[in-house]
């Protein structure tokens, strides 16, 4: 299904979402729309006819049900920073853009059962505003994007945080479909005042997967688990020389085999580090949360300077009193800040210093500066002799196109890692933009040739990526045309346009 | 969707399937079908024209295109010991069964990457004999069910190993739709030979959630997590009095949130315990395997015996070396085996015994026997007086039809809490039958009522507890109509006939 509306049909839309909204909510300005389709990937931008701001569950349903009228297609948004994988740029145009960002309520948090139930425009630093000025003993898996991105978005994407990936945490969905009908999945369907979220199968078919990644629905709110904030937390960070990168992933995947490392790895390349701080970084830094009492931060210590430490130069455990201090390496202690769900800008700080040029006084304001930035993200299986293969197919494609990539690998856990090659570029310099586009597109081809498959994209490689012709594709098709019969949700996104 | 076959219909399916899996796959005979409708729910045999024997995923092909030609449906078994939930009884009838035991490949097991693509007709006996004949240091998260019963039925259907939930264990399925497309879910579906099976997600929605507890597709094959084998394996056996029940259900969600708790623990009652063994058993015994090395055990032990005693009346730890003896307690013995990846007879062995009568030479002739068995699955959320509020409603209502349920409570984590409740009964006898049904019934519509949820049903009691006016519902049957249009597939698994 593709949509392709006519001039008419979007003066009709427009009108019938003014009357939804209320003018003022709808803004069809060209230069203000141009303004906000700026974007640091440095992609062109498609017809975008209107952009409108809903407040309430209620809002997003009248939205699609004028925009299933009069078939002009919209693309929601949450706070609007996806960052390196295409900002607010819909993957299909004309579509009108829906900023969800005004659903910003946090309806509930459940202390003993550690959960929120949150809206899209719920942010890092509001749930965690919410958390501390409650003296609540729960912590979020952050994420280290602007403070002020949204919560529910990045899991809806898959994103990862810094302890666990954040698909997991999701207990239940609310979805508007596109005939503006209202779903709560699973038990919330059903659910009374007085019963807490506490399982998130539900009976029969479970239906939170389809949403991720997805264009089946208008999300409006999630059931997020939080982590029990525990007595202590301690980060190990392992620094490693070159050589040793497929012995230190191997033996990681043991560690995670035998419940010693239990939360998400980061293993940062110099490149990344190097955006971070001014110190003399080692090849590679590994570094992982380890939590829990006396007793078991030092069963971990123990554990892990005896399996790690002979691969590598050096292994040390930062507490929080090493980084609440004067003269703390400013890496160390946004990697800690996030480790403790504290929001953090120091990695947003690092990544705007990689390109001369203006910084900005407010970092969210990124889509306006010079700074560009594109991302590559493979998912690899936990093994060592495969990540070296990645890495140095990586490494010789950005060589080619005579850029350093950023480069983390996060493992998981004993069985897959993620990888994140950022590519940083100057948006002044038309050569460089087209340079930056040539090597992600090249990255994308070649290891895709390969055999290896991506966990994660921006826009502009989605039909790449998944226009495939599989059962599995053709599985999600029925299913897209079942809930959106006239494919007017973020038409292109994650689904091509049919088999 | 209801399919309502005709007798010319049936007819011609017959001949249709004849022909395509050849007529000694196919059995119509009234008394051999009759005897395979025997089941130990109690339940009454439907009008079911034939049983099919299907070899191959091919077969499954032609079965469906058949039964969609003719508008027949069928009724999908794997080994057919769904045991106290239908056995092979179709929500549906006239219906056709489909027997998928003969689909019993072990396709590949990765030993780095620990996981197995099995087929519907893999036993847990199977499987177990495949991971030591090769000396494999991986491990089956079991149930207690027969050795000889399906592993991935009891994934799809959510059941629960002594380890973790099986559905936690899915990376990826193979499906055979409705019009005999075979889908194979996330990378799956475009896996070359070489790459092994990693990440459950795959780019865009993930599908394997709407294959659970559904009737959308015949499941051929999943790719199933195992677990690395540790260095020791030792059972906490923690005992308790009934008035501590609400501190004790307390103490461990507050232990799993620490990481103390890791694993699934079975909390059985004495009536549970008496069918296991002749012991004189305590009201509550609590039993969760910790697992690692010499000082992972230490730790676990010391932090258990000082957090979970005091609050019981004795804790302790059972390793191999106490259950490979002479004399040893059957039900520890069983409950051991089962942690170590060792399928068990203990605890059919136990059930048998519940009731006077032939105990059968075959165990796994259970729907043979006079032996009645009936559950009612609730889940909770972890909280104690949740859980003391449930037994008490439990017990009050079997008592008021003179039976005694043998409960089982299974935290799953430190949020849910899945309950077994078994009802035993003498099937020769049709008042203890009768009395049997009510009961349950009664267990479903008063806990229901009081906003209890369920995480597993017979298939007398689905169309009660499925069948609500609820988006989620009518989502479910969207997607229903739009992968299985005729509703040829399970009619009335886990969905009832519309919105």
């Amino acid at each position: 299904v593709t949509v392709a509306s006519t001039a008419q049909q979007i003066r009709s839309a427009i009108d019938g979402w003014r009357r939804a909204l209320g003018a003022e909510q709808v803004i069809v300005d060209g230069s203000a729309i141009s303004e906000l389709l700026n974007n640091a990937s440095g992609l062109n931008k498609p017809e975008v006819p209107a952009y409108l701001k809903a407040r309430t569950v209620e809002d997003v349903q009248a939205v699609l049900t004028v925009a299933r009228e009069h078939k002009v297609p919209v693309y929601p948004i949450s706070t609007g920073k996806n960052w390196g994988l295409g900002s607010r740029i819909p993957p299909r145009a004309p579509c009108a853009l829906l900023d969800l960002s005004a659903l910003n309520r946090i309806r509930e948090v459940h202390e003993k059962l550690h959960y929120a139930v949150i809206e899209p425009g719920v942010t890092q630093q509001q749930l965690a505003d919410y958390l501390r000025e409650r003296g609540l003993p729960l912590i979020i898996n952050l994420t280290g994007s602007s403070p002020n991105s949204s919560v529910l978005a990045n899991a809806l994407e898959r994103g990862t945080g810094f302890h666990r990936q954040r698909t997991d945490e999701c207990r239940g969905l609310e979805v508007v479909l596109s005939d503006a009908e209202v779903v709560r999945t699973g038990f919330w369907a059903e659910r009374t005042a007085t019963e807490p979220h506490f399982y998130r199968h539900g009976m029969g078919p479970t239906l939170d997967g389809i949403f991720t990644q997805s264009n089946f629905g208008v999300v409006t709110a999630m059931i997020l688990d939080l982590i029990p904030r525990p007595p202590r937390i301690a980060l190990m960070c392992f620094a490693f020389n070159d050589d040793a990168l497929a012995v230190v992933i191997d033996r990681l995947r043991t560690l995670y085999d035998q419940g010693i490392l239990r939360w998400i790895a980061h293993v940062f390349n110099d490149a990344r580090m190097n955006t971070m701080n001014t110190s003399k970084n080692p090849p590679w830094l590994a570094i992982s949360a380890v939590m829990g009492d006396e007793d078991q931060l030092a069963y971990y210590r123990a554990q892990l300077e005896a399996k790690l430490l002979p691969l590598g130069t050096s292994l040390a455990f930062i507490g929080e009193g090493q980084v609440d201090v004067e003269g703390a390496d400013p890496m160390i202690t946004a990697m800690y800040d996030v480790h403790r769900g504290k929001p953090t800008w120091g990695f947003l700080h690092g990544l705007y210093h990689t390109i001369t040029g203006a910084v900005p006084e407010n970092y969210d304001e990124l889509d306006q500066t010079t700074f560009g930035m594109l991302a590559c993200l493979p998912v690899l299986p936990m093994l060592g002799e495969t990540v070296v293969a990645l890495r140095a197919t990586i490494t010789a494609i950005c060589e080619a196109h005579s850029l350093h990539p950023a480069i983390t690998f996060n493992p998981l856990d004993s069985t897959s890692l993620e990888t994140v090659a950022n590519i940083y570029f100057d948006r002044r310099d038309p050569d460089a933009v087209s340079r930056a586009h040539a090597c992600q597109n090249e990255l994308h081809r070649t290891l895709y040739a390969q055999g290896v498959r991506f966990y994660r994209t921006d826009v502009s490689s989605m039909d790449f990526l998944t226009d495939r012709p599989t059962g599995h594709q053709r599985t999600i098709h029925k299913i897209g045309l079942a809930l959106d019969p006239e494919g007017i949700i973020a038409p292109g996104r994650y689904r091509p346009a049919g088999p």
